[in-house]
């Protein structure tokens, strides 16, 4: 499988919480950080999720939102993953940021210019990257 | 906290419906604009959210799709609001359209080139944003 | 209506399921295609949605993924549409896939330069489309 989703991080399922449609998955990756994803029930039961198992949390860059100063944010967004962006590549448009969050991994979001000037984000900052639990898609093996 | 979400409305929460794992928050902008966000229960409780209290809604620019002609439009987004092009700027795949949407807001959405020239999105016109209420990130203070 | 939104397709609603927040709304395009959406149930209510009823699956461009050797893949997005590669627009940072997917739909997606240059993404290739029920909205008309 290739998918186009910048962000794809290996990880365990560490809880399933189902309710009447959807599913709440958690993850942990293998730097220990959390993701924790919104599914339907019906992709729970079609994988066959289950605590222990391996799994993939694929996020699209252009799901993803970059922050700065989010030490004391209090923001429903479950997902946040701090670092040093390690790229920033510019468009008339659009802005990709890169973001090293640790154990190998490095997520990937597109903001607007307007965005990343006003934030000031530049390559070797700390930056961090949030994301809802709903633009989180589960794979596995 | 600095995020690089380009609209950013500040509002009070007028109404929480919990599920078994998402649940529904309004919130009534400044101007009156009611908005819908779904978020997780886990939101909820962790940002100890309460009908009254002042929140902000939280959209990425990316997640909202711009309209006209909506009067009679029939769609589950859950939330529209309209106004007038305040700014266009065009790239090679994405276009971004501002929109002044009154009470002092202006949303932002990016869309496609060839959406915008469909569309005829021009500076001054008549246009709409509509986004769905799982696209809505709640922040507070 | 006019919308921004790349991709709108035509069916009929095969299926409702209520939560106690969402619901997930299935439908069958014109070609038998399926599609799995998820919206709240006050927008069920309010476009009184019913088996049988003619919608359209409304689905923005940034939201989709795109993907090959996709055959095997376990993945939780319930909407995978596969086609030939009709269209390639590349700009700075985003690129623009259209994919045609039988029964005269088209379905265009914008993802990051990178992603379709690693994918080898070219005009007449074969490639799918994935995105995530929530990401979809239903209109009627």
């Amino acid at each position: 499988m290739k998918i186009s989703a910048r962000n794809v991080f290996s990880g365990t399922v560490s809880g399933i919480s189902k309710g009447a449609v959807n599913a709440e998955v958690s993850l942990d990756l293998k730097a220990g950080t959390p993701v924790t994803a919104v599914v339907t029930n019906a992709s729970v039961d079609r994988l066959a999720l289950a605590v222990g198992m391996e799994a993939y949390a694929i996020i699209k860059a252009s799901s993803v939102i970059i922050g700065t100063d989010l030490h004391d944010a209090r923001i429903s967004a479950r997902n946040i993953m701090c670092g040093v962006v390690a790229n920033v590549i510019e468009g008339p448009v659009s802005t990709e940021v890169d973001v090293e969050i640790g154990g190998g991994n490095t997520i990937s979001a597109v903001i607007t210019n307007e965005s990343a000037q006003k934030l000031g984000i530049v390559k070797g900052g700390h930056a961090c990257a949030l994301f809802k639990a709903s633009s989180v898609i589960i794979g596995v093996k």
